[in-house]
């Protein structure tokens, strides 16, 4: 989820003209920095910088790292569809297509397909440059005004 | 991955009983630490404790989060079959069935269901108790001798 | 989907001790005959027998055939669940494990992992004998009264 | 699969200006025909028009029509990348985001994202005219010589 309050510009280093959400005390502040930034169409990307802390056993980013991003930006894509209610992903299917490396830059880019009264379906892919990394597609299900994910 | 080469029985608290990788300096060090045991037949369970770092906004446990706990466990449960090799995750798919929460101790069990030439197949889910958190199914691909994923 | 309302048991052959659905004029009617049984604890298996007419152009059994039968059994196996209302499949994910044969009894089994109040999660296997053709995990979505799929 | 070897172009009706494959005595005999056609930058579609043989008990197009067409997408897709090797598919998942129709002209696109040296990954969707039917991702794996899955 991205509901940290707290944005700010970032105007040097490899996400300059970036807005880094300043970490929170949980998953995505553990994970992140996470940065955002909107192209002219209101298209947005979210994206991290791949450190020694992301790796896997085998000196390339973790799945389950890409697989963060990857939900993170699921949900950062529905919000503009999810009128200030929440959602909780139900179903997340990623395909690996190339490993990522350390110090790469891993941009999530992607789009909801249809946004109904109970569901949203996204899909998107995590590029480093030209290199597709990952491809995933996801559901959310909005959330009951009572809060729970499907009672 | 589970690569840590140091391990220690734990012999109190939450996780008395189970063995704990070691943290390396990579994600797993970061998301973990992960406990592991193994039942009189041979099955593997992986596990770990909720806490704060691992919520989302929502206050439950990042999507992301099982994610990582999900493609780990599948490493580990396809380890026998690898032969000393290594192996790469190439596909995972994963349906969140209830919400993981704070101090939720989440349990990965599963299965291999087929090791080829240059497959892995294998399904598991995570659990805290008897509530399904999270089913999933993955695929692996061996790596070839010189290291690529899919040269 | 599994409406046919004519169902009668099958008493020689291949299928002797099996309920046959009636084939209908629809997509179960053209890819069927179907097979029903279900085991003292009540859980229900369903096959089919694979002819020239289900194989794919290399000679085995096409994957849009195993997946028609994942789909339908995904339905028979949250038909209980279901209250009488109806179903629709959100999602389906699938490994083909092993190629089906010609002449293969197919038989897929599987549950459901969760019956919420709008989606129903659920998985399984096809198998013949003891050879793991497909693995599969699914969403249904509760029709609502309306009868739409996510208005 | 779609090897079937005779094609011809169609003059009227629906599919006027496509190429109908020869329906070959199996599955996609049984399901189709289907139809293809290829725009100026070679990217290929394939289409059927639903009848009432396609539907399920409810009435719309049954997921598993759908998915066979989503495989045998994939499978033409990945054609150009197969060098006159086959493949087989060893992973699909899909997202069934709205209805299908009687009557409906369903046409699937894609692309495929990545041929590797063993795999190969790609993505695509059904339409009905604007309307997104269903999302799908899928990875095939090269035959070995020998002709085996996964030997």
């Amino acid at each position: 989820m991205a509901d940290e309050s707290k944005r700010q510009l970032v105007s040097e280093g490899d996400f300059a003209g970036w807005v880094m959400a300043e970490p929170a005390e949980n998953f995505n502040g553990l994970v992140g920095p996470y940065y955002y930034r909107q192209d002219a169409a209101g298209k947005v990307e979210v994206a991290f910088k791949a450190e020694k802390r992301h790796l896997n056993g085998g000196g390339t980013v973790h799945g389950g790292c890409l697989l963060t991003l990857a939900d993170t930006s699921l949900f950062i894509f529905a919000l503009p569809h999810l009128d200030g209610g929440g959602a909780v992903t139900v179903q997340l299917d990623s395909q690996f297509q190339q490993p990522g490396r350390l110090d790469d830059i891993i941009i999530a880019t992607g789009e909801i397909t249809r946004a109904g009264k109970t569901l949203v379906f996204g899909r998107g892919e995590l590029k480093c440059k030209d290199r597709l990394l990952m491809s995933f597609t996801g559901i959310l299900a909005r959330k009951s005004p009572q809060g729970s994910r499907d009672g």
